[in-house]
């Protein structure tokens, strides 16, 4: 998704800047949305963090952003409440055969460590486009991975080893709560 | 903040393009960067909530938002987690003796009795300016009253009856976890 120099690119669909994470982007956000219609958990992915530099006030009541820059976020993209418990998490695609690192900044690292020593649930959920399969990695393993490896991706079969398969439904699309049941809610 | 037709305001203070709720704002921002060092809690305020219309690239690796409109959120704007619990809430100033509820949106208040709901704690942290008084009003008194009354505000007189007045520090500045572990953590 880079352009050459100088070219000027408009979105028809507005809120999706970036391609590579749209499909597990927008069937996640059909998830949480599932799941708060129907009382299951109370979850959004946070808005895209931004620097607003230059503000237009065309008219008395309306104004438009002219000047802004995306900023690195502190946090995983998505947070909210499940059972009580506070549940936290960052979502990627990739269409390789591994999870390239650099997908997930170092800050984002710290934050989920953070969320484990308040005693949240924190995970990643990756999408591997080319076999078409979600994987949920807890937090703890996650960064036992980074920690323990000198590699810049973690290959599938760690997922598959240590993960856990998120199966497509039709509705809700990404069940990703019924493996945070088996994992943390077994005996409830 | 309101400005006549035509007019464009650039802004010096990246950030804040609002000055109603900047104080309290920055003060909060400051209380939570406190709270996340000191391993106390890892609350954030949410990026402001926009849809992006236009991004240029001038160079290769550099992304401009050259058309972006604000949006109403859905949710609060600050949560996160505090000894196992979920947080969830708004912080509002006031210049007025009385906080106007049209300050907060519709779908804000269905969010914070959703929150209640999933065993969360949600609150509304309320500067009064004129008397530099800041006050946390659980979500279920604030909820309450809305449902009981229809008045267009709520009077500084309910916050001193119903609310916990937040004392001012030097760091950190508004200590408004001291008064969730009064009401919440008592016995801890």
């Amino acid at each position: 998704m880079r352009y050459p120099s100088g070219i000027n690119k408009t979105y028809k669909n507005n809120i999706h800047y970036d391609n590579r994470g749209m499909n597990l982007e927008s069937d996640l956000n059909a998830t949480n949305e599932y799941y708060r219609i129907h009382d299951i958990a109370v979850i959004y992915k946070k808005p895209t963090s931004i620097t607003i530099v230059k503000v237009d006030y065309p008219s008395r009541y309306e104004a438009v952003i002219k000047e802004a820059y995306f900023r690195t976020p502190s946090t995983t993209d998505y947070n909210g409440i499940y059972k009580k418990k506070y549940i936290d998490f960052e979502a990627k695609e990739t269409k390789l055969n591994s999870f390239p690192l650099n997908n997930i900044h170092n800050h984002q690292i710290e934050h989920l460590k953070k969320i484990i020593f308040h005693g949240g649930i924190g995970f990643i959920i990756v999408k591997f486009t080319k076999v078409n399969k979600i994987f949920l990695l807890t937090a703890d393993k996650f960064i036992n991975y980074i920690e323990n490896n000198s590699k810049k991706s973690i290959p599938i079969t760690f997922f598959e080893q240590h993960g856990y398969l998120i199966k497509l439904n039709y509705n809700p699309r990404i069940d990703y709560l019924k493996v945070i049941d088996e994992i943390y809610f077994k005996g409830d």
